[in-house]
């Protein structure tokens, strides 16, 4: 019998003691013993609910536990999430956990600490929820040079994007919808203008190149300004608009930005609608790789934490869990140097278009814009020339 | 240092050797020392190959070579690899391949025989190449009782129904273009007839659901009765045909079964064209996962053994790598309990194909002949129906 304690009984903490719970015996069985919650911490009361017989408001219930070997933290936020995690390394207790946030401030500091103490942090639901990219990236690609990470992370703004381009929704619609679904918070802003997928690029980045990407140093633009005439634009050449963040190595360094994009409907990333997520890599051997999945909800991210709960039980005592998370800073290179298309709403006809972008790859023509795809050229090159067309450039979104 | 020898310098075996020795360096930093191929088995002669100075045609070198502790088996078929496997497994060397007919065939009893000998038998590349899905189940989705398994696993035909639908060329033509290409082989059976296909859902149902599934047991229909007219007929209503290998678990036990199928335009798999692979797998916590990526070709198939030799390299000596293959049988049930829709070409109006199959979810009319989409049904109740309409079904697939 391995305890575990989990930190914060909201959607992510409550989904993680029924995964435990439902699929008791099939875990059990790829253990070789049973895994058994024995606290929930909240402060909150949970009269009737089935985790109320371990309900504790008091942390060091858990902490002065001494069977308990794994913790998990499903509170969210930096305090306390962080002092609890660090108490719980420190008494030799490995954590799994949800928190994006914490991971992406803190990760460095509480490796070192797991690291220090024998025990393991991990943190799989950090990024995309349910999919397993940092198992792929930590334990399947380990042979591969990774080359670049691009995805779009955040389901509650692909929710949003989804109904504007679909229902015909403006963005407050569509986000006063997505909060009464529960998708998006009262206060969206960490998820709309892209914060949230920013500490996530800023983790996968990190593990992928080995070598550590502040998430404040990755340049982020949310999706407060895509309009529907945006969304109406990209659909009359077949593409849509989706929030994607990426980073990709490229020589001197590695660069990172989270932006609005226009994706055509030959990309895999086009048919990832609503809250789904996808996380696309490229490595120097394998090539591209896709990872598609739910990417918030209670169950299939309280799946990838349990998936780690098992992953620690399955460790012996004082190993190391794979992880391929670098300490050392990266380079990073102001992005601007990637080649690739740009979609352009352009304020007058097809040839005055072509004639300030240069050769054109998808067009079409409405109200008196042209809206265009262009030749792929390097981000300076693109913004190069839309200085140069004057007040003609209505919206510029990289494809 | 860690030695390893490569069975086999063909494609992937060539590959392996290839991705070692270009990544080196990050595969060194991951394991903590560095790997070596001091052998590499063929019998043929590389004469100004990189490999061409640790050649050998002796079996026996590497047998009898105590340093070497992985053994890469990429040689393909069951004579000589299997002895060659066994032999190696009961030396104390570990094993790696991308050999699915094998891992298919002996599966159960190699993987015994390295559990007796305290070293591992891992083959993620015998399964959609490059895409690490068997490092998803045997390690990520451990929490989660998978529901079903289902994919598009073979690149030969897909790249043979991708021709067909973009080039309309007739199955010979795309065959025929497929084997100058070197996608298809001379003796191309084992892709177009599907039993690569049904190998592979074997193994990844096996270790999906924990219990052992023999592909000689899984119903297979290839794709050599799918013609230029059933591809058009299904793009009319916005579909393709993509060879789709599945299994589900239902009451009373698992159905697996590989077919070509119908594929609309809503569904992810929908845009895997060319020789691209992917595998979706739903878990019942996670939900709908989708994997993506090259299912063949050297590199990427090299990535997965190679990724699966650093695998072994970081597994403590005597320590088992994590496997949920179960060599318990299975129960088996007939496909056509599984209720989904039905993909008709009908010959008749849209009324009397609506008489025949009921509710339609989508429809073509063309050539005296209707196109329609069924609404979910079983496939048993499908194939009631169809008899019951006499001679007028051109065709049916399921969807």
């Amino acid at each position: 019998m391995i305890k575990a304690a989990i930190l914060g009984y909201g959607t992510v903490g409550s989904g993680v003691y029924k995964v435990l719970t439902m699929n008791r015996e099939s875990i059990a069985a790829r253990v070789g013993e049973e895994i058994e919650v024995a606290h929930v911490l909240d402060l909150r009361e949970f009269p009737g609910d089935p985790a109320e017989g371990v309900l504790t408001h008091d942390f060091n219930d858990i902490l002065s536990d001494p069977e308990v070997a794994i913790v998990v933290e499903t509170m969210g936020g930096l305090k306390p999430a962080y002092s609890f995690t660090k108490a719980a390394l420190e008494a030799g207790k490995s954590v799994c956990t949800s928190n994006k946030e914490l991971v992406a401030e803190y990760g460095s500091d509480l490796l070192k600490t797991a690291a220090e103490h024998g025990v393991n942090y991990l943190f799989e639901a950090s990024c995309g929820g349910g999919i397993p990219v940092i198992h792929a990236i930590n334990e399947a690609l380990t042979a591969d040079c990774i080359m670049s990470v691009s995805g779009i992370v955040n389901g509650t703004t692909n929710y949003i994007l989804t109904q504007m381009g679909q229902a015909g929704q403006s963005f407050s619609e569509a986000l006063a919808d997505a909060q009464k679904l529960g998708y998006a918070e009262l206060h969206p802003e960490a998820d709309v203008e892209g914060y949230d997928a920013q500490r996530k690029i800023a983790i996968l980045s990190t593990l992928a190149y080995g070598r550590f990407i502040s998430y404040k140093d990755v340049p982020v633009k949310g999706i407060t300004e895509v309009t529907k005439d945006d969304i109406d634009a990209a659909a009359r050449i077949g593409g849509k608009i989706k929030l994607v963040a990426e980073s990709v190595r490229i020589e001197g360094g590695v660069s990172a930005s989270v932006a609005p994009a226009f994706v055509g409907p030959e990309k895999m990333l086009y048919n990832v609608d609503g809250v789904m997520n996808a996380v696309a890599l490229e490595g120097n051997a394998v090539g591209d790789l896709l990872f598609y999945g739910s990417g918030a909800g209670s169950l299939p991210t309280a799946s990838a934490v349990a998936g780690d709960v098992v992953s620690i039980a399955r460790t012996p005592k004082g190993a190391a869990y794979p992880n391929n998370w670098g300490c050392e800073k990266a380079e990073l290179v102001e992005p601007g140097e990637e080649v690739r298309p740009f979609f352009v709403r352009f304020a007058g006809s097809l040839d005055e278009a072509a004639a300030a972008f240069g050769e054109i790859a998808k067009s079409a023509e409405a109200d008196g814009e042209a809206d265009i795809l262009t030749a792929p050229m390097a981000g300076k090159e693109a913004d190069k020339k839309a200085a140069a067309a004057a007040g003609k450039v209505i919206k510029m979104y990289r494809a």
